[in-house]
């Protein structure tokens, strides 16, 4: 807690900075997920991140893991300003109980906000454990959603041209994407 | 990422500046849509804004995309920081599901948030899957809905005149105009 | 677009400034509505308005017209910021479907937040499309609550103490009073 | 409204301030309420206070009322900001009707954020008409909450430890009190 | 109230300091409750703090009551402006009517807006007096969840690698774990 800061105004276009300068400092994407999880979300999302271009050199990941969903917001918040990261992934798993909908309500808001008062993006990657009856069932969407997002996360920062291509395409992340529903608008995405 | 800002307030009034100066910066006007929408919303509100006045001149479109609707609040927000667009409308379709609702909640306070923290407007246009029972009959409504909000942004900064003189005219994009509920107030909008 | 300003804190107490200076600047009365609503509302305040003593002299009135009322937020943070509005009356029609209820509690949202990081009052008068079967029937709601609520504007600037007398008399506007549930603390309200 | 300011962030801790000095200012505590509430909660809060000891001296109060329950966010933060008010207690009946249930939770979250912003505490005094079948049977709930809240307001500036020894003692303002689940931990409260 | 202060943003990263300098100030952790609640929540989760490594030389703990849980939020931030509490537990009852639903949606929205506006945790504590139909059987669950957020609340301070290892484990609170659905994933937690 030694690197105080206000809210680290990051401004929008393309998120990539000019390069070819001398020596650019080492971009940090963050990643914060839950114990109340009952799935390893974190694990998947460093784990893309890693494969991705320039991991280590052009950037680098950092994770934290908070109690519960309602706690993602302000870890994300202290990741921007504190640790610098310019973009963060949080993960978390919504449970069944009636009570879990309301606060899942409530860490987005929060999610939400933290994004705003920092003027950086937060993508927010749940997975609800009433998506299917039986939860052994999750496990793929766990673990694609968590990658698809963590993918996201990169395109935003270093290729917005692949977001820009997908646009209206009906993409989803941890089941089958929808499509267009213009048949002939469809991309053959790579 | 080369313009950190902060809250680049614009204040009210006839959004349009006093013309005749010298040399005028060229506005920019803000689309942002969504990978998840099932049409592209972005390309209609762009060529609707290409068919306007001034087009190229007076102002020219920045354009982005994110993956789904509760990135845009951020994303928005950093067009008007970053991009210095001076209104941004922002395009997304929030599916069937009841989460799809809720999140449509969030992503719906997050852009009210971003413009109160920039006092900059940000057109909502969304259209919900479940308006239609079949998709292909969204199609009118995504297209229509898309270019008349487009069109009430370029009002809004440079004829809000036109707005003024349809109040509580009954007036709605994507479908027909409710009209007013005293038949003789009915303007004759050309 | 030509007078940035950040928040303008107005403070609390009886809203008039002390009086008997040489030139005292007249003040600014806002009222903003909406295109989707299907009464003139906006014509009625400001009707009301320019019945009030001092109209004209100690304050004029600023009216805006946006598209619907989830732009009334921050099209009345901009008539405060930029145009010096001391107070406004933001005036919309939530409509009759089930997503109209959710907008209108975003709409109001964003009203609150905008009072809340200006200081300002900004008065809400929304007319909910189903207070009546027939669309007919709302005319006089619409009129009374619109003109009422105009009113109460200019009793906060000028006239607190109107206010004061009215504590917990179950005061309404746009149908009857239901008045205060000790028929002996009714009040004659003249 | 001549006296502008921005957030005066009040900090926590004990709420009352080192005594012994010489000519300390007199503290002031806000009351607003609604002229829509159907009972005159305000004066039952102010009386109350005047019957605790230091009224006078120690502290004056601040009355305000406004419209309905939705101003009273930005008018308890005005009396914070422009009247310097250490605590607010802000008292309202949200009415019997469906709409009514979704602005109360919109003054609500209005109240909460105008504590935030100014670090300073606003007690709701919420009275729903629902409540009991019979308005008649409600004065007796409105008078005791208010009342009731009016003094945790003055043991919240003046005497905190009075909180701390009824924690998890199940205390209710208006109706009889709930107590602890264990029987053996009631407290003996005077 | 003698230490006025704005937001003091306390960046994130692991928690804890560079340790080895001379004379380190006392870390602060709050912890505040409810008179609301039917059982002394505080002075559980300060017993709890009191067991860990350090009490008394590396952190002490502060402790408020407040009336409700909706008085918790400002109480939380006030308690890390004024005190400088490093992170707060905030502990409180839900009840059992409809209305209390709501006031614990706003109560933890009011939480959330209080970690982001100071950038520092706050702990949510809430036992929702309907977990269980016989109030008595709350009583294990009111201890042991509020034991354990308070150890929480020391490992994000202290041992934020204790979250890590944990993460995705379907870690509860007041009631048995969850496990995670991949059960070779199950750690075997000390």
């Amino acid at each position: 807690m030694d690197k105080p800061s206000g809210s680290t105004a990051k401004p929008s276009g393309s998120m990539d900075e000019p390069s070819g300068s001398t020596a650019r400092p080492v971009d940090k994407i963050g990643v914060v997920d839950t114990m109340f999880s009952r799935y390893d979300m974190g694990a998947q999302a460093v784990d893309e991140l890693a494969s991705c271009p320039g991991y280590g050199q052009r950037f680098e990941v950092v994770r934290r893991t908070v109690p519960g969903f309602k706690d993602l917001a302000v870890a994300a918040k202290r990741m921007i300003e504190g640790d610098g990261c310019r973009i963060v992934v949080a993960l978390g798993m919504p449970g069944r109980a009636a009570i879990d909908k309301q606060c899942a309500h409530e860490a987005s808001t929060g999610i939400m906000m933290a994004q705003l008062m920092t003027s950086t993006p937060i993508l927010e990657v749940f997975v609800h454990e009433d998506e299917e009856d039986d939860p052994a069932d999750l496990a793929p969407v766990f673990r694609e959603r968590s990658r698809k997002h963590a993918r996201n996360a990169y395109w935003m920062l270093y290729q917005p041209e692949e977001l820009v291509r997908r646009a209206g395409q009906g993409v989803r992340q941890g089941y089958e994407d929808a499509g267009p529903i213009d048949a002939a608008a469809v991309l053959p995405l790579g």
